[in-house]
């Protein structure tokens, strides 16, 4: 009988291989297998082992996904088979990366879960940035949230609560519906002219950056053509960040290319 | 004339080292001198170079604590004496840390700052429990607030926006002040028994957890001792936590103490 194998939950952060813990990089060099989302970058995925099996799952918008469901049987599949699985999310798996929800289904049918927090985006941004998330007299307590529709195409948020001047708002995966949350936090009582930092690809090669503020933040989202992942920074501590507004920093790929 | 030193901003994680990410074990490793924070555990300070200057700088409730100001001072004078200074802090630098403050002061003097992010309590918290921040059907979001008093002697908090049932809500620093959070927060419309997780020394050797409701944290944290820092995570998603309610589980150097 084939003894039974483990599922890491592993926080790959924001991109940088720079950022990862040690524990999700010894986690890494363990694995027989490497179940990803799109989110990992190159660069950390070439620090699994060369016999690794390397299996993507997903999920970029618009392109062809591995459902919810069926990354739990990959998982598990390959974990009764004896195989020390690594599953590899950006960020942190247990801020909007569902790491519970493959933790439960994996616990449930006795096999072993551990876990690698992650840098997430914001404080990756923080990082890259000089942006805090949190600073006296501008923001006593940061907030992340998701710009994700619900299956009803609406924005599943209480933007009362949300408007809270003396709190930094973080929105996830909120390219394609900053403009509407724009609009609703200034409906909500915020500034028209709140600050607001955009970052796209934080900590990566490819990461490009626009200032702007909420009444603007749409237009010039669609303006620069920001990539996604997009990591939106609404709050007064954005006023800190010190590089040139609403320009986009070009990327050194992109500046190679054009020569 | 001396060359100019450099600062680097250091976030030492939750207590682990192993939760550590790469660029701060190397930030570290370079350090001529470490000027760090209470919070920082005894396993990570003895990562520093032997030879390096050990600068302990608070902050301890009710105890001696070198000033904001001071700590600032000391920063400037070691980078401007050429010395790599590693600014070491518990968690992220950048959340709770006053990170941008004494990045703002040494940029003033034109001494260059680097950042390393770092995973915060409630990232710890996460790895360690379990339970998730975000988790489909029970938070769509989360949020870190401080339980830290005002100089007034109030809480500083808009209890209505806190008291949202889709998000978590992660108290830092709140032992002191957690009865008085959850009655504004039952006042604000959040239920009684909504359960809340209280940890203490997440992820080091002394860690300690409650669970507990809403409407017994502050008596169950007394009746607990619990050690600062202890984090409380209020919402939803502590349900997921499996293990035995309301029972402190000993740790280790306790239990050996006790023989």
């Amino acid at each position: 009988m084939t003894p039974m194998g483990k599922v890491y939950l592993v926080g790959a952060g924001p991109g940088d291989p720079d950022l990862m813990t040690l524990r999700a990089v010894r986690m890494l060099r363990e694995a027989d297998a490497v179940v990803y989302d799109r989110l990992v970058s190159p660069e950390i995925l070439s620090m699994a082992p060369k016999g690794a099996a390397m299996v993507p799952v997903g999920k970029a918008p618009k392109s062809h996904t591995v459902p919810q469901d069926r990354i739990n049987e990959i998982l598990a599949e390959r974990a009764m088979a004896g195989q020390i699985v690594v599953r590899l999310k950006g960020g942190d798996p247990m801020i909007f990366g569902r790491g519970s929800e493959e933790a439960a289904y994996l616990q449930a049918r006795g096999i072993h879960v551990e876990y690698a927090p992650g840098i997430t985006a914001a404080q990756g941004m923080a990082a890259a940035t000089g942006v805090p998330l949190t600073h006296r007299g501008l923001a006593i307590g940061v907030r992340y949230v998701t710009g994700h529709l619900a299956a009803d195409k609406t924005l599943n948020l209480d933007w009362q609560s949300l408007a809270d001047i003396n709190t930094t708002l973080v929105v996830y995966m909120g390219a394609s519906s900053i403009s509407e949350i724009a609009r609703q936090l200034i409906r909500a009582g915020l500034p028209a002219n709140l600050p607001v930092l955009a970052v796209s690809n934080v900590t990566t090669p490819r990461e490009t950056r626009v200032l702007s503020q909420l009444s603007q933040i749409g237009v010039d989202t669609q303006a620069h053509a920001l990539r996604t992942p997009v990591l939106f920074v609404i709050g007064r501590v954005a006023s800190l960040y010190q590089s040139a507004p609403l320009q986009q920093i070009p990327c050194l790929s992109e500046a190679m290319a054009g020569e």
